[in-house]
């Protein structure tokens, strides 16, 4: 965890409070994420971690018969072991183009959808999810998210945004996505703490004063209600103070940069191309065993022409030093 | 329901049964069944309809942690409003070639899955569902089907096929399959009966002695007992005497390949080549509301040429008479 | 079945019909349903037995994170097989007087409930579901239902009663309930078929418009639409007309206050006193056996005192000489 | 949490490791309590909280028509929110006595339900769930659960104890069960730490080298599992190291022995007999606000004789002077 995380745990570590999140850190913290989001009647809640949080909000937001959208690179479709169909909810996938939503490819689906006189044989989309970077680290533009807003408001579809690296997203070269205007153009979206010098924990907005009824029950009943809430309050507390939230994500996005730009001066290619803390490099096959002897990434499989993609991803821990070490072996 | 069918019912009425399945009835059905099936130690358990029954039988047969593959076009994934996911399984699709799925896509997909060193976080596959005939009218062939099998065998995966319209496929033209080589070549299939003229009901056969535990238990919870089990007993105990279903289905297709050859002779096209009882007719666009007005089918949606796709069904209450009253609009 | 639904198949075979409940029978059947009812608002639709109707209606009208309250004798308790908690929804018991849910019981249920802070922590009450009449035999009065049904509205919770055999309570002697007053005091419940002369069917009424949105769906999730909706829907056409209905109950009513008092007047007692269809009758463990020989019944399990409880149930089946013969082995 | 363990955390936070639970803390931490349980064939996994906890044991053991046998007051019966059951099992009640399931009553029920012959409509009982300690704070002797577990074992049931507070039991007055006794008398139990030291954490011992195949996925699929293991890993490597968990549990028995004293010496009584950390003070309604004013606790709720049931738990922080503290309001 971050060392301004830690130091938080070491100062308020003698203090008594209440359990289940009624704790003053995370009342704090609920106050301050709903500031930066310049909202109030934006709503906050804390859980753990991602898949958690996707298989809460959506069985929350939706009825049983509903499916959520979703393209086939999304998270809860590929890497959440079937957690949203263990709430009993079909994913509907579509096609993705660099990893997002395209709005016409949603438009079209729901014309034809409901265009279709069996629709009700169908699972009915009640709700659209897209990732903010998405799986591959691309970021989508103010005017991509609104006009799938735009298309779930008139379908009566709730938007959600899985923010698990939200911080990277915002801080991206290019971005013109900021808390606010987020806030404003979706139902709920959550600013991932666990990827972002957090040990654990997501911070849920429920935008519109539009939290379910009882969604303190719906977490309890998931297994995911902290006893003590303040392993998340504190933390949230301390990422939306100063402003630490964003300087994390800007360093790691800072790294990153220079790690692309160190990879493409020595002749690698990438797969896609990401603004964001996650870099998929393509590695020649026959280098790759030595990448695996000297550094940590991830293998993502091979691009089909002799290469492997593999993801190098940059935190608030990357130092430069560890960027120069990673150079002697490019 | 096909009258020999409702002289069943007329004759056995004044009988005296015990309930939930302990009548003669359905104890002689499943007799008959087992004797087609040429095979000892299958099992069979009747049902009531097609979802109902994918439900159940998918959801008796895999660890809440597993998923079950099927093509895209695939009824569970299509037209089954989420009753799979809603037993908390994810349906994992893949492409369909002609409506079916190929061993080449199933084996590429399986290989691909089990190399990645992440695959524990992915919904592990548990069974292969197919139909037959499919979706789109189209059969498997014994080689297909058998090469499918050994994949799902090697990969410890159940071979599951919906036999909705299993009849049909049986007696298509050019079709190499029969009930004991299908009983021999997958786990688990069911022989429908609710679309072979009975009023409702399918005969579940779990092929090798292998019908999970407490199956009744499974069948009570998900709803799907019914309390007068002769309703399904003495249907099936009529379709299996005399080659009743056989003769059904004969019928069917025969009335099936003269309606496509009528409408091959007046010049209409196809989506697909179906040698089943479903014929998926391209019907321009300029026709549709006369063919709406003098005739029952449904309509698939628009082949991108100025066609409708209209799918024409026969069945055994199919007449020449029906036909020539076809004729006459086209 | 009843002969007089018999003769409707007959009657009816011949004779095209659009599918899954869109056929004229069924839509005959809603409307005599609802006339019966009293009601232009109440909303029908027909499944196909019990368990399945318990399940469906109650996922449907519920929340995720909300029980159903029930004594601890009612069949969702019991005999179901688990299929409410199958839906994810707890059933929360409360102790039952003569089968009976008090309403006493239950506001100090729920007084007590809503006073602990710690509430939601708990499965929070949806509904509470009663038995008309109870799984032994009793019914509740006007003025026991309206005080339940005052109870609910105050506390917002749905009232369901579950009416597998609602004809024998309605025609059982002492009964001050009718079809309209019930449709006026809950907010949903069903008409058995059947065990009621019907092969199968249920027929749910929502009393007040009620009915979920997309109800059709969560029936279809469920596995419980007939293709062939025509099944149910003839034989509750034939229910309702002349009737029918009612006839086939007093019928079974006459039978058994017949077969009551010949119990009594050779000496037995009765586990309970019950004016409907079913009689729980205490016969000595020394009989038992010959009974078992004579008679077809259901054991119920030891009373204490050296006797067997047996419940027998009497049914438009039952003749007098069926009595006649009984009467030979008491 | 414990000093110690902010300590651990301290000392490890420079420290790289891989994701998901393959750290050296979580590998080091599973061989010390398989050491501390004095067993090799032992498997331990390590949750988040205990709800988490019991719902993702309790489904990855049982077959989905089966439920788990409770006490009326047990955990996962009362305080859970329904996880259990969301999860599609039911919680199967038996009453309690003193918070206890006693063997007699267990085994009546058994016999009982395996005679019934209509049993296969009933729930399937596939899992007895006790707490040690109990709800009410009492612990089970080393003969009372030995006795329970033989009839698991003839009944083919799973024996699961909860031990959210089981270092409490553990070390109580009078206790006779220690962890190596333990490991070989259940199938699977679990060690609580959120409420031992831990900010969270619960390690779930498989006694018998019957974790469930694909352990991970259940876990990942209930959305239980940690992106960063070492959170827990490191806590129970730390509580581990030196018997820093029996010294935690010994330091709040002693406290709770001197508070229940210095109650008893002031003229209160309880609500049952607690040796362990959890006492259920009766604190007269006349002096229920002067309590609420200076002291924290729980209200359990009324006695029914002018006294309220209050919770007053002890722990790792408790200190003497608080002890004094409270002493001035008895």
């Amino acid at each position: 965890m971050h060392p301004t995380i830690l130091d938080a745990f070491i100062r308020t570590n003698g203090e008594y409070s209440l359990p289940y999140g009624s704790d003053e850190w995370t009342e704090r913290a609920k106050e301050k994420i709903k500031e930066a989001c310049g909202s109030t009647e934006a709503q906050v809640f804390f859980l753990t971690g991602g898949t958690q949080t996707n298989a809460t909000v959506i069985h929350s937001l939706m009825n049983s018969f509903q499916g959520v959208i979703c393209v086939d690179s999304g998270h809860i479709n590929t890497h959440e072991a079937g957690a949203i169909e263990r709430t009993g909810h079909k994913v509907i996938t579509l096609p993705a183009v660099n990893g997002k939503l395209t709005a016409e490819t949603l438009d079209d689906y729901l014309r034809a959808f409901f265009a279709d006189s069996n629709h009700e044989h169908c699972v009915i989309p009640g709700m659209v999810y897209i990732t903010f970077p998405t799986e591959l680290g691309t970021i989508y533009s103010k005017s991509e998210i609104s006009t799938i807003y735009d298309i779930c408001k008139r379908r009566n579809l709730v938007l959600f945004i899985d923010g698990a690296r939200l911080g990277y997203g915002l801080m991206a070269e290019g971005n013109d996505v900021d808390l606010p205007w987020l806030t404003a153009h979706c139902d709920v979206f959550y600013i991932g703490g666990t990827k972002m010098g957090a040990i654990c924990g997501e911070a849920v907005v429920f935008t519109h004063n539009n939290m379910p009824k009882h969604f303190f029950s719906y977490v309890k009943q998931q297994g995911a209600l902290l006893a003590k809430g303040r392993l998340t309050g504190i933390q949230f507390d301390t990422l939306f103070t100063d402003g630490l939230y964003f300087k994390i994500a800007q360093h790691a996005i800072d790294m990153a940069m220079k790690m692309k730009a160190m990879f493409t001066s020595h002749g690698y290619g990438f797969w896609g191309d990401s603004p964001t803390n996650q870099q998929f490099v393509l590695i020649p096959d026959s280098k790759l065993a030595r990448f695996q002897e000297h550094a940590a990434f991830d293998i993502w499989g091979p691009d089909g022409n002799g290469n492997t993609i593999c993801r190098f991803v940059t935190s608030w821990a990357t130092t430069g030093k560890d960027l120069a070490d990673l150079e002697h072996i490019l």
